[in-house]
């Protein structure tokens, strides 16, 4: 594991899905900072990771906290000293607010905004200018990789909360691809169109009676590093995914 | 002027441009309440709807302040004691930002979401109880009805800002039509793509050599009018606007 | 009615629905010509018209028949020689085929092109010179109305026939919109989302138990009328409309 | 080259660019299908595709043709009997018209739907029941990819030719997504919004002054490829192509 280790890696949001699997899928080929609020979150992700022969940190963060994020870089520009970024994913999912419009607190309906709005503001302030200086000397073009959701494209009823937090994360997407793409940073928004496989949703009533209805979290690890891999000649800007049985 | 008195109307966003245009439209059937942060912006409107024998109140409102909406629509209902809700606008401008993303302060980054996110919704919690109160009695659909851009369907360079507020306005529309429309109420969404002809903008280099290249405030008032005036077994959730020479 | 009368308009595509009601609105102020396949599908339209005071004529048309669009034209010149045309609508249907995709004939698969592709290719090409004609002189911008449906924004399954050559109208309308926008003729696409009420799917299972669940042809025609009447400084290229209790 | 030798694949559509690069990368792992016009397009992949090691035939074939198809597919069973189709992708160009609308005859104007509409129904009409037959047993899901453009998503003036072609194959590909997904192919289409870096464009002056400013149909071939090996728990319907220095 972890060949290239002038370079190194980072992970916001990480639990038991989508966040592991591609902390464990980069720490492949570099070390790897991990990103959650709860510590829970990535300790034993860390030891999966140094386990393998890779190398990982954990640091509790609140990305929507400008001071926290503050933290989280300098610990991790100490850390990896002398390495320089050649991967960053937001994968936060905040807290989930699924209620009728007129019972919604506006702390509610602000915290889709909270977690994927302003948490990527932050996080895209403190990583673009690490990922601009690696452009020079990187293998793959540095890149920023958003998750996105159904709710990124579509304001489903009593959905406006998560909803407006994932149109503007999207619209925070296009905006840095729009401007940092011409200067060779990889900025590429995943729609994850389902429900992922994970613990906690394995008893579900989603896509039943089939085996793989629901969206494998190693599968969308996968599609990241390919398009991390991806040369500048051939961005890909946006992708869809869902579960071959899923409607849509 | 005014026939309709049972019913009222509510414009929050008024200055020279749009807001002007659709309280002047919306005054010749219903009493209307203008909401702006800044007096200067109302009073003149006020006025001239006044003189032209309709009924109009300025009211000072911060709309992303929850209790300066709270005061607002305290104020509107000692006003119009008695009448019903019939049309709720959505124009509000707020803060434009546009600069390159490293150069953006945190609070720049929320001025898009505080005006187009947050007090939308502030907006929409204070109007649907009402809207909803008259669905059985008013002569067309009561409506909600919202003022979006360009910057709601694309995020370009240096406008992560506005864009990412302009998507959470239109995120949250599309909720609330999908929650609100079965029960009668009819929540459209307007995407003004291209400058306004305002005093403002008149030396603005758009679309030069011809003498409509900017979007007429009042077109944009008839088609606010048209949206509300349309039956509920044709309701246009959304439409777009632009000059005829604009690209697009 | 019909006082404007230095101006005519065509409507492409007439029968119990939309076409009627289109054709009964614009006929208050200009004379209309009527196509469709079978003249059954016109000629009680073009009495009803006559006896409101109005002047029609329908003409026997197969729309993707390049020698029976030009003899329609020229049948229609003859007609309203000395008029110019105001607008023209293209709300051809074509035939209906909803089935698996292995089960479709070739023939099957082409007929949603022949009607929504080539039929409004050749209606567009013989209109617009006429509406070009008419820009410096007519009262409302000359237009070019198209009817689309759900099919034109979504292939879902079993609708490969109707989506293609809705899909492929949609393609072409925004492509005369960019090419005859800035020349004064206004290009507009209506998204018509959902079942419209008329004879024949009154015993539909549509939305069910509410009484104006479909979609009034009536108010098509109004919106219809309403883009027509927009001024070139606020051209609307495309809006949709679909029943207050509809899923979308 | 060409372990898995119970499966082959299809190019259809191939030249100097994609096509060549995916039949080069598919010919890896299966024997290949080339299918092309003008037989000079596939003559010398075929011999470099054998040069390596690998397997292939190419078949002189109109696709818009219901009989050229008929022989081809007769033709590729024979070649490759007893193996079954593990992917099929639909790279057709087919006769490009850019020109005024007023200017286009009716041929030209049906050329885009030739060959992305008609042309590629008749090729899912012929690969589909082979790719259904392929689900028990085959590695990856069986695929059918589809090429796209930025005419996919978007009419521009003078393009209505293309533009209706490209969408059509875009609602059909949709459409078959939705019926053959859930049976387990797997439906892809990929918007190639850029010039690709062959030959021919070598001095088109597009994205000039910079070395990658044209899509590499290499780095294509690897997304076509990433898309096949997706696992069905996991399917990308679209994603989008370009290079960095590309306005969007």
């Amino acid at each position: 594991m972890a060949a290239a280790t002038n370079f190194y890696s980072i992970v916001a949001g990480v639990g038991a899905g989508t966040g592991r699997s591609v902390a464990l899928k980069f720490a492949k080929t570099y070390p790897v900072a991990l990103l959650a609020r709860n510590p829970a979150n990535y300790e034993s992700i860390v030891k999966e990771i140094k386990a393998a022969g890779g190398q990982a940190i954990g640091i509790s963060t609140d990305v929507s906290s400008e001071s926290s994020v503050k933290n989280a870089f300098a610990e991790i520009q100490k850390e990896f000293k002398g390495k320089k970024l050649a991967a960053a994913i937001y994968n936060v999912g905040g807290r989930f607010v699924r209620k009728p419009f007129l019972e919604m607190t506006s702390e509610e309906y602000e915290a889709g905004y909270e977690a994927n709005g302003k948490g990527f503001f932050l996080f895209a302030q403190a990583t673009l200018p690490l990922l601009l200086e690696s452009v020079p000397d990187s293998t793959h073009p540095p890149s920023l990789i958003i998750t996105g959701a159904t709710a990124s494209l579509r304001g489903s009823a009593n959905m406006s909360s998560f909803a407006s937090g994932k149109f503007a994360l999207r619209a925070t997407g296009q905006s840095l691809a729009r401007e940092f793409g011409p200067k060779g940073v990889h900025i590429a928004h995943a729609i994850i169109d389902g429900v992922i496989d994970i613990p906690r949703t394995k008893e579900w009533p989603v896509n039943e009676g089939v085996d793989d209805g629901k969206i494998s979290s190693d599968a969308i690890a996968d599609s990241y590093w390919y398009l991390h891999t991806q040369p500048r000649s051939h961005f890909t800007q946006e992708l869809d995914v869902r579960p071959y049985v899923e409607k849509f």
